[in-house]
């Protein structure tokens, strides 16, 4: 059995209350049993985390640093965060960076992102799929 | 009665010990007090905030996002966090931008807002008149 | 009592039949009648002026330069005009810069302010009461 | 019977004597009578106005924006000037943006046009044709 | 009889299917008879390619060089392509730059024009008629 | 069943002969063979395409435009073509972008995609697997 | 004899009164007494001529475009005006461009000239002796 | 005797288990133990702290604002926090700014500091000694 | 005996017609029996090799990367393709850019190499002498 | 009687026999001996100094650091030295800065002058009238 | 005993005169003198060197590249100088780059260093203590 | 017989000691032999000269200005020296730019070049063969 940590990054929490024509109506709540569905039938056991805060996400990957694989959709700190690059790079774990949505197609400072470039690999625009198909790549 | 959250940034727990020559001598105690007095004339409950981290900040908007209006100094990180203009879109509740300087007067990197484009509207250079205005502004 | 310009720049003539989704459909005539009221109420004369001309308008700040205070609005020319940067800073009337809409929600050549830095303060993004706003900072 | 207006920017009452090598012999006067004569085959009425001064350009869009076309040759504001995208976008009419020259063979600066976005088209290279081929594209 | 190379570039076989609330319905064949009866007005032959390959696109031009013009709609090809560039200066005959669209009111990197600066001359933002003008310009 | 189109761009013949320390040992013969392979579990009839020029890419991509989905691996192309841009918006099959390598991770310039803000999804780093997820993904 | 206009550009009527610690004490109607004392030695007849509108200052150049010679301060249109370098080419008189200031010692926006290129000469930094020098220059 | 805050960001807890060859096989613990050693020496008290949370080290700066001095060694955070160049700028005490490597030999967004225009100074690239040698700065 | 392919780019085949004052005279038929009589003396085959189309010349560098080198005039591709680099990078053969003009002195959009960084060396500027010293240097 | 250094950089020995349509036909040593005519007649001593060496030129402004006066024409050094604008700040005696020809007119890399800021003033365009204005500007 | 040079760049032989506000009062003949006693105490012999002459500077370092290290205030040619960054790279000898002041706190061109990232580590803000520190680095 | 200078900048003198998996073991002495040795075969002769100092390099072309041709190779000041472009212009012996390495796949601030655009042509990437095709090229 393989152990996956699915991270989670700012206003995820609010998933399905927030701007549900961009980032759909399902909530993370329905999206972790999503994931925990999957996970089931592919034998991996999902240890699931949220936070609003960086530096919580920083401790949160190197806790997970042991682990077969890592899931991290970073939200916005995607974007800016050199904390996170540095915490995904200090740790063996393989990292998959996921976004629900295709962030290429929204605001310009969206389309850079500081973490790919240390992840193993990107899956964006697939909505819950997206971590569905991480799970599918990481095994 | 209208309910409304003021929600300060990093570094505004050291108004009046801090650059006094540029940010005045009030304390944020100070300015709390005068912003308590001005809601009271227009009937309105003050939900007070102060972090110095970025995400306890996303969560204080998250939690005050069906009150009746956020007015937000977010400090250090209105000129870089995508998180916090996510957090203002994900809420229902208007959001005024507002700060003490002038700070399009001030070095290049603080003229540039994250936040801005997704706020109802921006009072800069008032001190902490800035905060009476937006109170106004929403009323 | 004080007395304070109301100085409006091109285009602002407009208003009411100029894209009324954009700006409303107030006309500049009624937003004058608004900030009248709110200046009988504050016990100030204000002096109102429009112009399309960059220039014309340069002259209206150095005419008004004595006053207790200028409200400017100088619309397009606000972000190219080191015209109107040169008045505002030749003048010893505190000036404060207003818009009726939030600029920086619009395209990015109106993320630029030529004239903020030299400004007392800000207020964009609330309409006609950008301006009465405006009044009660000045007083 | 239509009515459009054609309107022109700065230098341009230069023309003939200006830099013949780059706009030609014609004069203005020259190129009125052309566009005169263009227009009575096409049953159109034209009002023409040229001016030195931004803001009476912006000023004469307003005046025309209830006419059945504009034809602007704004010169050099062409360039920089956000007032009269503002007052293109102020009017109803449709606005066809010509110049004399081919712009984008000269100077950086000048490839650069502020109102292409808001008008219907563009027409550029052709000298006093340019005018005429608006004409027939505005009918 | 003057004669005169309609040359169009990738993705304008598909005009009529492809986004018709931005390209219109008219398909590519129908703006051919158009561009066609027009030139039989005009006492024109008429050459009409159309290629998704920017190579063969160059040959086209080449081919046509001898002829008494030429209206390119390079389409994509206009925003990157120095091969056409070099195309359009190595032939005599003169080059009429068409665009259905107006670009400039499009995404920031169709601003761009690699060709213009080689070009007699640029029509754009008439669809179909941006042919019939160019004809008449050659004329 | 479902049909689905399988369109590789520029050196992508070259594989297994090319750079393998950067893209495996795999020749392209061999992942088809993987895709066929998952394309058969899944119920999906595959269409296999491979150029070395961009025009042709752009045609298949238009041919493809009725199936129920297009996997693209435009290549070098990705980074710069506009016109498969305006293909992949000028059909109505949802397109997704795969790159075997996580190209986040090499130059500069292949950072940016043309194609990622018209696609549906993007899916890079995973080797022969990126199509695999892809098809997947589609499903 | 000669003939010399001496044409100043926004805000140069305010001298003496505006920001003296930056622009000195002495009034534009000083530095004019101090032009016609110098012009007088050198047996040069002035013209003298001030206006804070960019379009007047254009024709105030092409008005003048026949004389000996144009003495330019073109205050805060110097950075920014097409249409005054369009004016300057358009006229046979030689134009050398002055500043009171070092212009290049202050904000960055006032690095650029716009009309350097097509003067014949730059004098700045000497005060109200920057014109005079311009004189003795001309002659 | 002083008292001396030595303050560290995110992933410096890492240190020793992540990337060896570029920080060394030394964990934190074994840097304070250094640290300590010679603090003894020059009779200095030692605060040390570290957090990967940028909010806690603004407090952190803070709290240790009346000391005789920082050291800090921001991390990630040291290339884009504006919030802990507030808190350097908000207290009395000196600041040294510290890195383990020579960060201008990284990647280019490693090469821009937020905080160093407000330290008193900078040492990088000597390891451990790095903090040993800001320790005898202070003195 | 060594084996050299000698691969020219878009509109290289009107050398002799295109621009003579900026290419010369020499048709490319004419530079190919230079090349050959060269080769003749230093006992190198030339397979030669000119296309419009970018593709063509990725799949030419293909079909010649075993053999003993590759002459490159990529025309105007050398500045925008990335097709070209990869296929240079995926072959085995070392490949010399050449170029007839001095590409340094022409436009700014022309300084830029995409392939330089990927091939063994530049010859430049010294017409179809370039092709001879770059046989030399094969050699 | 005042004492004022000519400094003259790089290639200005030049002179005369460099590119006469640009500089014109005078050596620098007729330039030398018309400053020599000027400066008796306003009873100026002149130190003539000419080095191609950077350094040197550094050196000589350090030891001309006590004199009435420096006239500066650092050539092409004008453009990139760090070293000489230290130069100029570290000396009390005013320095002007001066260029034959007007640098603005030149290429782009040109326009940018490292010294301006620190000079007293800049005069450029009037070939060795450049020199005697800048006496005069001293004097 | 280790034998260790000190280099240093232009306008560091004016110390004490020059800007003693920015660069405080002591000589650079003092600061040798510091230094010397300093690396007594730390059994170094000390080669002292100063230049104006960049060249100058690259030999020094050239000839020192056998000792046990380098320590280099490059002054202004730190900003500017590929000669410097190659002769340290093709040197044996760690370099420590020094400064006097805080250069990040200064003009923004004082912010690139072409010379760090070839450097051991670098060591800016602390006066002549920056020199005696990385002595103690060096050790 | 030809004579032709052959003139080497910084660092060149430490060839075969520095960095020799950059450059190669071959001393300049060595690439002097073989140059002579080629010169011979050509009939020229040759002028050798380093320095490290970019002023005296300005010196050596104006001295080999009436040669029959320079080959140059500026080492680092190849990128930032406007004084060595001024001095090339300056002469009438037609100029060959040469690199040992090919500079374009280095560091991107060796992507350019100050001189290319005033060279005849530029040679780079061949070792020591770079000096020898430069030859050639001049014949």
């Amino acid at each position: 059995m393989k152990h996956i940590a699915v991270i989670n990054g700012p206003n995820l929490n609010m998933l399905g209350m927030r701007e549900p024509d961009k980032y759909g109506t399902e909530t993370l709540e329905i999206i972790k049993e999503r994931i925990l569905a999957a996970a089931e039938g592919l034998d991996i056991a999902i240890a699931f985390f949220q936070s609003n805060i960086e530096g919580e996400l920083v401790t949160a990957i190197q806790q997970a640093g042991a682990l077969d694989g890592i899931i991290l959709n970073a939200g916005a700190y995607t974007h800016t965060s050199v904390a996170l690059r540095d915490a995904i790079s200090a740790v063996a774990a393989p990292v998959v960076e996921v976004h629900l949505t295709n962030v290429m197609a929204r605001e310009e400072f969206r389309h850079i992102s500081m973490l790919s470039a240390v992840c193993k690999g990107v899956i964006s625009g697939f909505g819950a799929d997206s971590y569905v198909l991480a799970l599918r790549a990481l095994v």
